[in-house]
């Protein structure tokens, strides 16, 4: 079975929303067997919406459409499909209207005419149910070709998609068999990595195969389309196999798997414990830690030193190591990563220290330059890099950096 | 001016990547006075890729293609669009390839036989000289109309558009003028904030108007197209001093300006002051805090205490408040605002504890709880909330509510 995904809304046509909509749809559209083949953008715009439905539904089994259900006047995605659906007549669902009743209830918020509104459904449309919001989801049929329309708040459409859309798309896609798997590699620059899996014709025996790099990884992506689950599953398998036997020193882990998780997983198998002391990325690095679910168990603290007296206060740096190296200097990470690990008596210390920019660089120590502090139970030392301009950019690489340090301590 | 991005990559039909290039770019066009009409996104498939490249050409005037353009065997986009504009026969572009020679240099890596056919070019093609990558970007023309082929790595991308694409697609465009400008609000719903600055008609009146809700705030965005900029700017003034008095109470900002920069701005103006102590946020509002270029001027430091030892230790929670009450309370909140104020000597202190989830839940405090604590010179006062179930979004909630009560302290 093949999906397109259309989303509806000018502030992705202007850049002003990043569009995680529609790549949050296909990945669960491919964990339901079902191949996205298209993805397009446009905005509140009559004729634009007309002219993609009818593309895609020229050539796509399932259209899925989001964004442009609210209650604002910009919003008109109910009208242009039920128009083009010749349904263009709406009526009052009494059990919608009785249910956006009780939601501005609940929220002790008054009502207004716009909201009410949200209740008029296109007489051809099947309401979508929609627990957690305003604006129902709504399912036209034609020629035995499927238009779903989804409201663009993210909470909301993945409820309706979960609830609503992907039973009855499973329920209509009973053979077809999709699997992907990634790989996740650091440690090597994306040819090697290529050079090593090669022949990739051989590996392509099981399977279609992608190499992705990122900032400090680089993915690669089995991905098999079968009519029988068992076969795909082996191909997967084999492809796996093929992959770990040549590469496999540089695997840290699998599908969406990150290095904050490989770390979790060492640090409890281990027994041990992690506290992290942080100037530059300024919360990031205990921010990724903690995203992991249990991460309680062995992350301790955090500290954010960003002035020097909370460096020497909290963390007990030594006042002449920031007079005679500064802050951003070997030393001082040293002293931050085995002042993060005494104060809190964990086994493992992390500490960055650098500058992220735009400002405050020098010829000496400039924008980019971050030293990355790890203290263990056998030594303390440090490692320094020289990345961009970007602060934000900056951030994201400095933590990445602290982290691929501490995991190769741990592996 | 019109332009159309097309996205390569099968990772993103596989929801595996979201697709920030198109974003970014789009952003960049209309800040060239370029409208994009239509954004979309195929797989490394040719077909797909030529199908959509000759729809975008047939109705836009400049067509924007990325990825596809890496060394291995999966990254056919090269091919594909010479092939599409008849010249399939590639070159050996002898200064590129010196490039790429240097780049492996530099990075002291041995350059594989992939490397080296990065420097292959079409023939009809002009080169965009990539400095910052292996991949050359590359320039096709047919009957006044424009094709742009980049790579999808986002640094190298950006780099391209900002010395190659954009100032070629400036000196084509010399009349139209495009104007955005963007009201952000918080604490007032969508519904009611259309209210008040109804009737729409009149303030559509100088361009045309869009509401974007989000989690915690809601934009009203502007947008002018004209060929005049002078009347373009008029509008735009217009309309925002139409909304500024109907809703100038809940404004907090303007385009992407966000609270923790707002934040910044009175801290300054107040020459105060500003620590944080975490729990569940994990970091969060440290991270959001120092996003901010210049956040060293007002914060002093962030404290994670994950542990409740290291809430006693770091911060003076009085252990009694962790036995009588737990770390999710009113009591630990406010303990823990005023704890990191003291030590940090700081003239605010912020403080969250919470259950992010997905477990640790509890009938009496359920996932989705939590507590924000506020010092200030004059007093020290918690709030508290119950959000969903989501670990992520829960800490991006958690963040967001911490940040706003301390801002409306501030305002």
């Amino acid at each position: 079975m093949t999906a397109e995904i259309i989303s509806i809304g000018d502030e992705l046509l202007i850049g002003q929303v990043v569009n995680t909509n529609a790549a949050w749809m296909s990945r669960q559209l491919n964990l339901a067997d079902v191949q996205v083949r298209h993805m397009s953008a446009v905005g509140d715009n009559a004729e634009d919406i007309r002219q993609s439905l009818d593309l895609a539904l020229s050539r796509t089994e399932v259209v899925l459409l989001t964004g442009g259900l609210g209650p604002t006047h910009d919003d008109i995605t109910k009208k242009v499909v039920a128009g083009y659906f010749d349904s263009a007549e709406l009526v009052m669902d009494e059990k919608v209207l009785a249910h956006i009743r009780a939601l501005f209830q609940r929220r002790n918020l008054r009502m207004t005419p716009v909201n009410e509104a949200q209740a008029l459904v296109p007489k051809k449309a099947t309401v979508l149910w929609n627990d957690y919001g305003t604006a129902p989801g709504l399912l036209f049929e034609r020629n035995g070709r499927y238009c779903v329309v989804l409201p663009g708040v993210p909470a909301e459409m993945q409820h309706l998609m979960n609830e609503r859309v992907l039973p009855f798309v499973k329920s209509k896609n009973k053979n077809a068999t999709i699997r992907h798997r990634t790989i996740r590699t650091f440690g090597v620059a994306e040819s090697h990595l290529f050079e090593k899996l090669s022949p990739i014709a051989e590996l392509e025996k099981f399977g279609k195969i992608a190499f992705l790099p990122h900032y400090a990884a680089v993915d690669v992506r089995i991905s098999v389309y079968s009519d029988d689950a068992r076969d795909a599953e082996a191909r997967i398998r084999a492809a796996e196999e093929y992959i770990l036997a040549r590469a496999g020193e540089h695997v840290f882990g699998f599908e969406n798997d990150t290095i904050e998780a490989a770390i979790g997983r060492l640090l409890i198998e281990k027994k041990a414990t992690l506290a992290v002391a942080e100037s530059c990325t300024g919360g990031l690095v205990a921010h990724r830690l903690t995203n992991i679910s249990g991460s309680s168990q062995y992350f301790d603290r955090g500290i954010v030193t960003y002035s020097n007296a909370a460096k020497v206060q909290m963390l007990d740096v030594p006042e002449e190591i920031l007079q005679q190296h500064g802050a951003v200097s070997e030393e001082c990470a040293k002293a931050m990563a085995d002042g993060i690990r005494r104060v809190s008596g964990t086994t493992y210390g992390i500490a960055t220290t650098g500058i992220a920019g735009p400002t405050g660089g020098s010829e000496e120590k400039p924008v980019g330059l971050v030293w990355v502090g790890v203290a263990t139970p056998d030594r303390v030392f440090a490692q320094k890099a020289l990345f961009a301009k970007d602060r934000l950019v900056n951030k994201e690489r400095f933590s990445q950096m602290a982290l691929n340090l501490l995991y190769r301590e741990l592996k």
